[in-house]
């Protein structure tokens, strides 16, 4: 077995084994096969693509190039979200935790910025002091404490995606379903959740811009985590137009702080309750999805999804004075004037629709 | 323009410009696009193809990467001939004297081993002292002074096919005919002469396995050498059984010797004789096949072609002491009894058939 012979066999169409893929990635990670190789497999498999068993093979292969957190029973209740990423997607700093309010765990590994929508870290990096950058032990000791946290992907945490993500980057492989779905599980499933909703983000503001694609991504991404154990479920909404109020790190951390105070645009409102609904259902706290979102909006309206908004920033060592109303914070513009700060599109609100699909497992 | 666009593009299948082609190799070149990304072009250009023009225009972006030797008016009389290799392919080392017996200047740049099949310069380096590593004056000199040379490519020459074909090497995007045919050409061209006779093995030692690669191969090789001012013709060869008596590398000079002296093969006799007479069409010196055919049997008879073969060798420093028959040289074993020391396949030989296609030009 060596390195241009599997580069040949996805060249030619062929499906790679198990073993192929673990030797190529764990062959790299030592050194023994070169960048130069690994982009050439990269593009094989953009252009030849990777059905479910070889994206599970590949998905497992990245997820044990590093540590993958444990949590103690029951772990069901371990419950996580990843969007895909669209403009205004400040989705994760008001539905963790709400979730964690209704007695769910949510530990959160967020991404950055990627191409033009905005990452959950930088926003949450616009609070002064908070850290993203939190160990294992952190990371866990703070999801038991708090019930909620949002961390980065530490060196400790699936390496060989953060490798092959950067090559990706550079060598315009990165909108491949196969590649996007074990980039995803690989450090989503290290974070351990037993659970995960997937929120595909659909849209001309998303990576994915037609139902179809959406949908085999969703498709990939519910399959290959079942067939690893996951409990797993996608929703498809709509990023034709940003969501909530506003775009730009600070402004948008401003509005989920808002939004937790009650005051929380339509959209959001409704992306909010239907992926908490479906985050309670797979950690079996309510699987009656009516009942989830008037949960939901009780814990919301009583403010306690706040407290614990507050309770986790402040362990993970952030300052929210700034956000209080005698500051100088630059403020959301209102409704239908769009200021961007760090994203491009600058687009008219209009209502969402949100598109639902089946789930994966229950 | 960016190397991430321009991978995107030939990935996405659509047509790359001039310009951008010359910007990538070019910035390649100078370090500031790396050989991760190169490979990831090149495996989007193995899967999507290029059309005809892409290929010349990397092609020239390729020659123009190094030096160009120049010869003196008439150039009509430069000729070269390429093989795209195959078991026992000895070709080289008969044809060049003896096209240059008859008139002809062959300047000829070859290579070394490849895959499964033997290289000039390999088997001429078995002469004790024989020199491939002439610098371009070198080169022009013997040429002049001998009416054949026959060296490697020199760090001068395309030095871009030079990194590029060690990356397509590791990175399994050697068998893409437009790359294939820019790899050829940029080098073959630098060399100087202003025609070419491309002798395109097919068959199961080839690189070729059908006559419709084959054909494919040889009509990228035409119309891409046309289109940059050269005259070309294309012969396509049966390579199913090895090449005359031998294979290995002293083995072939051994035979070579031997055919010079007036002992070949048949099969052998006729790929020398059909790529001398193209040869000889080409240089102008007799356009006429038959009259051609005879000239050619007439100076390796008369052993002009021997004398032209010893004086090249011994302008390149070479010593053929050993290939006298006072000493112990190993031989090459009879026919039908193939005993190979630098290949794999052995196989009896039969009689070999010559596939003919249309000239590029006249």
């Amino acid at each position: 077995m060596n390195a241009i012979e599997i580069i040949a066999k996805k060249r030619d169409g062929l499906k790679l084994t198990c073993h192929e893929l673990e030797f190529f990635v764990n062959s790299f990670l030592k050194g023994r096969i070169t960048d130069y190789q690994l982009t050439a497999l990269l593009m094989a498999i953009y252009l030849n693509g990777m059905d479910l068993d070889e994206t599970a093979w590949l998905t497992d292969v990245m997820l044990k190039s590093g540590e993958k957190v444990t949590f103690p029973i029951p772990q069901n209740i371990y419950v996580d979200k990843h969007s895909t990423g669209g403009i205004g997607d400040k989705v994760s700093l008001i539905l963790s935790p709400l979730v964690a309010s209704c007695g769910a765990k949510v530990p959160m590994l967020s991404g950055r910025g990627l191409g033009h929508t905005g990452g959950t870290l930088d926003k949450l990096e616009s609070i002064p002091g908070f850290r993203t950058d939190l160990s294992i032990n952190e990371f866990k000791d703070i999801v038991e404490i708090v019930g909620c946290v949002i961390s980065g992907q530490t060196s400790q945490i699936a390496p060989a995606d953060r490798i092959i993500y950067t090559l990706r980057h550079c060598s315009a492989t990165v909108e491949s379903v196969p590649l996007i779905c074990a980039s995803i599980l690989s450090k989503k499933f290290a974070a351990g959740p037993k659970g995960f909703v997937f929120d595909i983000k659909c849209g001309n503001g998303a990576f994915m811009k037609t139902i179809d694609e959406a949908e085999k991504l969703a498709f990939f991404l519910i399959e290959v985590a079942k067939a690893m154990g996951k409990k797993v479920t996608a929703l498809i909404t709509d990023m034709n137009q940003p969501l909530g109020y506003s775009a730009g790190n600070i402004l948008e951390v401003t509005e989920s702080i808002e939004a937790l105070m009650g005051k929380i645009s339509p959209d959001l409102y409704n992306v909010v309750l239907e992926l908490g609904a479906e985050m309670l259902h797979i950690a079996e706290i309510q699987k009656d999805r009516n009942k989830a979102i008037s949960l939901l909006k009780e814990k919301l309206k009583k403010k306690s999804a706040l407290a614990k908004f507050e309770e986790m920033v402040s362990k993970q060592g952030g300052d929210l004075t700034i956000f209080s109303n005698n500051t100088t914070v630059p403020k959301a513009p209102a409704i239908g004037t769009f200021k961007s700060i760090n994203l491009l599109i600058i687009s008219p609100r209009k209502f969402l629709s949100l598109y639902l699909m089946g789930t994966g497992s229950g």
